[in-house]
């Protein structure tokens, strides 16, 4: 999407130093700086800190890493070291192991001579692939928000929830969440989006910094705030991201999603959830008892990370000295909360068999 | 309670200064400053800016406010006007009104040569009795504490969850939701305190603070974990303070415990509110329809405040410039999603007929 009137996607190859660039979302949304990736290190690097984040992202990320990989040393030996180390910079992300799983079986079986340049050409179309299903979800979410605009007074906006940044920088382009609405925006329809704050690393900023360069309105709340505004009727319609679906449903996404599911619930709000197809896991049912869920590291409660009053990116801390922080970084949603799925083939429920009926060919594979 | 091994309370009168002592608890968790408060300003700034926070405590400042007043002026006129300039600076806080109410009632019959003198006296009460009232909470919150306690092996922690700051510091002594726990500690039942951390001002780290000066183990937490928590059995009962409570039971809190009361109930945890009397508001029957929410300073959803690397009390701007922020500063938690009411008098239903069976000269009179 757009950033001072100019189009990005959230990464692309440099052909020139045969290199991806990201823009480095730590300094979003202060500063928009963007970094070149060059060594596997530094693919890594930035999976693990963040520069790049949310589940697509991540996912075109390590596929471009492997073409990396086999740029370097396109021996089996390499690409079986290099999928065990990209895919434990971050054990929650699904599309991290479908990318790296999705490389490993379309380059194993080529020479390797061949292997560097069908590795770049699948990151390519992994990236492209990502933008086009994130297309197709907007227009699916986009008919539920026509539906509620409809039963509005012409002029009166739909009102969103959304919590963390499910948008176009944590994907290729587009986002999940955030998708529906930029085609809704685009298309006429008024909206007002309210933005969790999403603590502990607040991306609730990052769904500002993009809402606001793309010219829709929005309020930034703590996370807290949205069960109140239900419970006032303030909200039509929530709208998350997810990092990990199981086959029946069950939502993984940032930490705090399933207190605004169970608001929704109490309150008659509609909780619909935007995936990619990537992000499902067929291999699990029940994500409340087979879901891990990463415990990152505490200081990141503690302290909070902004802009000083210098205009430099500081920190201050929170807490106490030596205050014991706790940080699970995700949580899960069971999908009787969920009232939708709004996927790049269409919305279903949060069943198994909504699921295999958008993705037949999926469902049937995993079994 | 204690701070470096010495007993404080939250407030005391000095009075070779004919002024009351404050905690500045803008400066806290960091820093341990006390203020004198000499003027009515002075007592309008300490509860506006919140250097003095949580019901209770409101409700003693502001009494001797009131002491104050009638030293400066002990005409009617000037005790309504002051009762006026005092209420008008924390609308939500029920104690507040309460307080000046039981200052007005008192003195109003008094000759104006003896207002001073009685005022103060009053506030001296008031603020003993608050002491009191929450030394009782604590004990009838230790019965369920003790409760649990025994049903688990020996050496294993109750835990708790408490959001906000409804602690000592938020009253004169004790606190309300923290009483029980000091008193379960004193006698030695072991414990662990999930604090979550209640932005958009981070109380937590208040209570964090507060805790760890006590020696009780606690984990700092954002406001997103406790649904994740509870989902996974981490939480044995959940304990809130209340800002107000309306006579049926519904809870006006600290916003997010609505969202904290959603989870408890979907994972069969006990929600625990602790209440001193005084907060129960007999006027209002249903709190989500007739407890008007304050909406405060959305700076304090933008910005967060905390100890900057040089060791001074800064700030960081988390949003990018310009972005809206909404800033509900309460929300409320309907009856049917709490266990019970822990007062003073004892554990009750959160029902009319819970807290008329316990207070019934207090319902009477409100009819």
């Amino acid at each position: 999407m757009k950033v001072n009137g100019t189009h990005y996607r959230s990464l692309w190859w440099d052909d020139a130093k045969g290199a991806l660039q990201i823009i480095d979302q730590r300094w979003l949304p202060h500063d928009f700086r963007v970094q070149s990736v060059e060594t596997l290190e530094d693919f890594a690097a930035a999976i693990v800190e963040m520069r790049v984040r949310g589940a697509p992202l991540i996912g075109a990320t390590a596929a471009y890493g492997m073409a990396l990989a086999m740029k370097l040393d396109p021996s089996d030996a390499h690409m079986n070291k290099v999928w065990e180390y990209l895919n434990a910079t971050r054990p929650t992300a699904i599309n991290l192991r479908w990318a790296l799983n999705r490389c490993q079986a379309a380059l194993l079986p080529l020479a390797e001579a061949d292997r560097a340049a069908a590795a770049l050409r699948l990151a390519h179309e992994i990236a492209d692939e990502d933008v086009e299903i994130n297309r197709n979800i907007g227009l699916n979410g986009l008919e539920l928000i026509r539906d509620i605009a409809a039963k509005k007074p012409a002029g009166e906006p739909v009102r969103l929830l959304t919590h963390c940044n499910a948008g176009w920088i944590a994907t290729v382009d587009w986002g999940t969440a955030t998708s529906p609405m930029y085609h809704a925006h685009d298309e006429g329809i008024p909206l007002h989006i309210w933005v969790d704050e999403t603590r502990p690393r607040n991306q609730g900023a990052l769904t500002s910094w993009e809402l606001g360069s793309h010219g829709i309105p929005h309020t930034y709340i703590t996370d807290n705030a949205g069960g109140h505004l239900m419970q006032n009727g303030q909200v039509d319609m929530v709208i998350t991201g997810t990092d990990r679906t199981t086959r029946r449903g069950d939502v993984c996404n940032k930490i705090g999603t399933y207190l605004k599911a169970l608001a929704a619930k109490d309150n008659g709000v509609p909780f619909y959830v935007a995936l990619p197809s990537p992000t499902i896991d067929w291999t699990v049912d029940d994500g409340v008892a087979d879901i891990p869920i990463e415990e990152r590291n505490a200081r990141e409660t503690t302290h909070i990370q902004g802009l000083a009053p210098d205009g430099q990116i500081g920190e201050v801390q929170v807490t106490p000295m030596g205050t014991p922080g706790g940080n699970p970084a995700f949580d899960v949603t069971p999908n009787r909360l969920v009232t939708g799925l709004i996927t790049e083939r269409g919305v279903c429920p949060a069943t198994a068999e909504g699921l295999a009926g958008l993705f037949p060919e999926m469902a049937q594979a995993a079994e």
